[in-house]
């Protein structure tokens, strides 16, 4: 199981690499809070979201093959692959679902990545992109199941505790649930990690139930970024030791979230980034009393339009 | 002269009301800069710009009439004054110039002012509601030329000062100059803080090459929050003792960084918001060796779709 020190580690990998988000505490009331909380805004993270931490770990401890690297993606992992490859110096292919929408297609691609549209699911593209791979031979940058990535997710808590001391309680957001995987070994029983799913992509929630992780819908507006059909075997082994509440939310809350946090805080937090917020304005989730709450804000990419009307 | 202390009460006055808003520090490189750059991004405030910092200030160190307060405004001053209004509970009413864009028109109305659209320019908004003010009674909030003004906006240099300690040189976009005027009193000798306005909105950059406050032309895409006609007399005699240094930059180099903003960071910034950077990203302002620069990103509110497309 990754530990800490692996996350540790991770951390000193990519530094440089990475932006170092912002933290922000808002009080009780703003945006109808109702309790002052801590958001981290890690959708302003290299490509709009979290992913280039796990991206760059798995790239920098791995030998670097001269057919570079490989990735399938809702559209966030894949530019943030596509990123690191470009920063790094190596070609990049990017397998994506029939869903990924044309602003992350066109973030992929300005980053210099060959990208590949095929499947109607993750898991399909993912399942393309490995008999790609048996042909090139470039290494494979799983998008949540790979203890690098975990660990390099697992940097988001680390920054994260270091700038808001003192949380007791954190909501994240998951898909394939390598950011909470991350995040939840690096704080193990100090602070209280809560997931958060849309209710069409219920993974971790139903993996929790059933104790392993097992095949679950997959819709809604968030689901280019949560939708992984089944959470990482890795992250399971954190999730099942330390996450005690798992939290679904209607899409409706979702866009309610991402409307405040554009109408009142002036950031575009996609479907994806809203959600871990979504379960604390709608009361979805709702803090013991003295509880000290972080949220993390995940991820930006999406269009505008959808978020400010 | 306001100073330091004017500052640091007004910073105790307003606390709780206004947020902490957070930096990010950018790398060589990162969105073209051509140095590192930490980046305040006071564009996360409570209605979308810096202006509540001043507005509350005023509003706290005076006694609020039953009629409430008056504020004339290109939009970002208004939406405070009225956000601020709401808050203390009083009525508000604000005039605002034919100019001011739908978005801050409808900001401004979100929290419940009276909004009331005159004349060609903000100096045209402000004469009739001055008065406006001679038959109400109500308090006018002046969106610039008052002590409690500058002082408040003064605050955001002090909270820049301690995320960032050891910058030697401050961009700050400059309008009407509230804003600088209480960075640079804050500041003082102990960071050079550099002004910077539109080639079409050039009222400090005269003001300053004729030694007094003098009209200007008002245009281009940030009029309707820089394009003050004249910078105020108080902010001038903090200007001429401590701002060496006022750099213009033309209407593309604000776009440019308005979609710099967005592409790789994620921040939707009007074009007042973007101005200071513009200068950096732009070369029409160069730092010299060894300099540790912070930028202050101030506003928020524009319509998406102009910077994200």
């Amino acid at each position: 199981m990754i530990t800490a020190m692996d996350v540790e580690r991770a951390a000193a990998r990519i530094a440089g690499r990475v932006r170092h988000t912002p933290v922000i505490t808002l009080s009780e009331g703003d945006l109808g809070l109702s309790c002052p909380a801590t958001l981290k805004l890690e959708l302003l993270q290299h490509s709009g979201s979290f992913k280039p931490r796990g991206a760059f770990n798995r790239m920098l401890s791995a030998e670097l093959p001269a057919a570079g690297v490989i990735a399938a993606s809702g559209g966030n992992h894949g530019a943030a692959v596509a990123y690191a490859a470009q920063e790094l110096g190596v070609p990049a292919e990017i397998y994506v679902p029939e869903l990924t929408p044309k602003m992350k297609l066109d973030r992929i691609a300005s980053y210099g990545a060959k990208v590949v549209r095929t499947g109607a699911t993750y898991a399909e593209a993912f399942q393309a992109s490995q008999a790609q791979q048996a042909e090139t031979g470039a290494l494979q940058v799983h998008a949540y199941d790979h203890q690098d990535v975990l660990a390099g997710q697992g940097t988001v808590g680390q920054e994260f505790e270091a700038d808001a001391p003192g949380l007791t309680h954190l909501l994240v957001a998951v898909g394939g649930g390598g950011l909470i995987g991350g995040i939840a070994a690096w704080f193990g029983e100090r602070v209280q990690v809560i997931a958060v799913e849309p209710e069409l992509c219920p993974a971790l929630h139903d993996a929790l139930a059933r104790g392993a992780p097992t095949e679950a819908p997959v819709g809604g507006v968030a689901a280019d970024s949560l939708g992984a059909r089944q959470v990482g075997g890795l992250m399971f082994d954190v999730a099942r030791r330390h996450i005690r509440t798992a939290v679904l939310v209607p899409d409706e809350a979702i866009r309610a979230a991402q409307h405040a946090v554009w109408d009142r805080l002036r950031l575009v937090a996609e479907p994806g980034g809203a959600t871990a917020l979504a379960a604390l304005l709608s009361g979805a989730w709702r803090p013991p009393a003295g509880a000290r709450v972080g949220v993390l804000v995940c991820g930006a990419n999406t269009d505008p339009a959808t978020v400010t009307g």
